[in-house]
């Protein structure tokens, strides 16, 4: 067979990607080559210690889960998840004045997919959203392709006052979008007056509020502050809950990230919305991982490994932080999280770009991630993200160390 | 905390849903509310039957899964999919003209998901698709969220001639859509001639083309024809692949949906683009679900299934054709599928609205999905899809029975 083929020198050429492809920022190409440096401290990222993973546990109950339920595991499933997956988490989080039924939960397809669906269901092109300020890069990549504009919330700004400020800034976008346990990239609790008045200002608004919520168990200090939803059903009871709060969740940080199990807890008419989005999306998610979720769920996996999972995580979280007053104290500020993944550094000389610090960071055997990825124009230079889960005591005051050697051989450089 | 409520009677009314959920067709409802129905016989549906799921083998395989790799499948895994998958796919798509190699591979949540990142990477809002005609429903569902238009290309019309006509098709689309084998609904193998002339209008255009192939060895009678992105490769050779066919598929159909793995092999400039899409969706699939697949290919799973299968699948095949010929002859054309999992049965009767037959047919105790879900614009009434694989035989006669009853109930009302 001959085909025809374009003129030699003329190519055919392919349609243009989407324009949204064109927004995005290099940093993931970035932290895939880094990936390659030899001896390579990460504390880029998000990850749990593999450590903790209940792996002989896990594998029985994936055996077990195949072998006892396998028209359900091996099948299409509904669209929402398995109900009996969708009842054990409606009972996980409701509360006295919070009664959930199945009809408010939708199983995602991790926590990612959540944030995928409600920008699905709530954006079209250019859609206004009252995010958080630094933004959760994932958020971020997840809205990206319906371009959506951004209304920055500082929530813990000098001066800041809720109440006078959050009504305004909620007005007329399609969502707000808030971390308050332990917020991405910052790490810090967003305080009860906060809480409040978010929940104030999206009942008063109307506009969806959205609670990203995938680190709230992980708590060193203290005692939990409500959540948005909570609050929200407090204000306005009923059963089951139908007011604005969209509150999301998933196990990657309490089991496994590789389950890819999230959650999505909303009014009943927000969840037949977003069943819609995920039928385009992925139909269902796995029934495999759904049992084994729910397993691990009742078998109470999470609450047996997480004593030594906050224990891990406490110490690692004062190792960092003292590493980070013993060797970067001259350039940067920071707060001791009480909870979350990771620590939040700002540079006091705001011409210390921390984007352009990266590569000397990668040269000298560190990796972290810039502020820049966590706003949506890119224009945040100035801080840098730290996980501290993911590396031992060790490893984390050796990874300071070898920062503080980068940025000396940055400003000298400069 | 008193929080400021709207005033009575003035509820604060939510943000608007975005605009591609008002396009939605109702017939999810429709199938979801006949799930209550006692005693129905469902043909509306792509279901394999449950009894060709490998339980015992899959349960043991999940179990030795999650033993025996722990940080590769509870952790974060690549975007783009575990590297063995990645490999031992592109050796299972090789062919003689066709080295694949791992930059050809992206492993996807479920098929759908495969539709869903080439909306996002293709499609503008209004972007156009050059898309087989009937159209098959979850792309449709996929693609929705990007508000695209279609050209449809009716690729068995009478008097159609492809090389004529198929160039000038895809002119100025952002990709053509096909399902050369058993097409979803129609059940029609795409002969060679058009096939050729599909891959030598995407060399001549530029054009992307998306061969979605999710039951392609479900072949009951005869040979396999050449895959789109074989004859891609002959006319334009090179390693690694970097030609215009996007070719999609999964484990859904030969072995068990509820694992969600499909997979896309194409040019490794679109599988970037696809990974880019990708993060945002899922961030990467189920380590547990990806380790299963790949250990049910190296271990033969699917080869090993596939004579029972077949010989399943024929047998339905041919207990539904019979049955539609002796009841429903007097008012359908259909012709014998030589793969697959569906008839499509066509009213000789125009004016005959399978729409408005359904209410009757759920009635009498059989669902069936109706042409008009097969149609972006919802405008053919005039045909149906009926499966034969989920239910046996003599289930299958005992539907069409009710069917027939169901139309001469139905005329009789009109």
């Amino acid at each position: 067979m001959v085909l025809p083929s374009p003129l030699p020198g003329r190519p055919a050429t392919r349609p243009a990607f989407a324009r949204w492809m064109g927004t995005t920022n290099q940093i993931t190409r970035t932290f895939l080559a880094a990936g390659a440096i030899p001896d390579l401290i990460n504390v880029a990222g998000g990850l749990p210690d593999p450590e903790i993973y209940p792996t002989d546990r896990l594998a029985e109950i994936a055996r077990r889960a195949v072998a006892a339920h396998p028209d359900e595991v091996l099948g299409y499933g509904p669209i929402e998840g398995l109900p009996a997956l969708r009842d054990a988490l409606a009972r996980r989080f409701s509360a006295p004045a919070l009664p959930l039924t199945r009809d408010n939960v939708l199983v995602t397809t991790s926590g990612m997919q959540g944030l995928d669906l409600v920008g699905k269901v709530l954006l079209d092109e250019g859609g206004l959203i009252a995010g958080q300020y630094p933004t959760y890069l994932g958020a971020l990549d997840a809205w990206r392709p319906r371009a959506p504009s951004f209304r920055n919330l500082v929530l813990d700004a000098a001066g800041f006052d809720p109440h006078a400020a959050l009504q305004d800034a909620l007005m007329g976008a399609q969502f707000a979008y808030a971390v308050p346990n332990f917020s991405n990239p910052t790490g810090r609790l967003v305080g009860l007056e906060t809480r409040q008045a978010l929940v104030a200002a999206a009942h008063a608004t109307g506009t969806w509020l959205v609670e990203d919520d995938p680190y709230g168990t992980l708590l060193y200090d203290g005692a939990p502050l409500p959540r948005l939803i909570e609050l929200s059903a407090e204000a306005a009871p009923g059963e089951p809950y139908a007011g604005p709060v969209v509150a999301m969740g998933t196990l990657s940080k309490e089991i496994a990230p590789g389950l890819r199990i999230g959650w999505i807890i909303a009014a009943p008419a927000m969840i037949e919305a977003l069943t819609l989005a995920k039928q385009g999306s992925d139909l269902c998610t796995s029934g495999v991982t759904q049992r084994i979720a729910l397993a691990a769920i009742e078998d109470g996996l999470i609450e047996a490994i997480r004593p030594a999972v906050l224990a891990t995580y406490r110490a690692r979280r004062d190792a960092l932080c003292a590493a980070l007053a013993e060797h970067l104290s001259a350039w940067f500020d920071w707060e001791v999280p009480v909870g979350g993944m990771f620590v939040w550094a700002v540079a006091r000389d705001p011409a210390l770009d921390t984007d352009a610090l990266l590569p000397h960071a990668l040269a000298a055997g560190i990796c972290y991630a810039p502020s820049s990825v966590f706003d949506a124009t890119g224009a945040n230079r100035r801080a840098m993200r730290l996980n501290f889960t993911l590396n031992r005591p060790e490893r984390l005051a050796e990874g300071m160390r070898r920062l503080a050697g980068a940025i000396t051989a940055f400003r000298r450089a400069a």
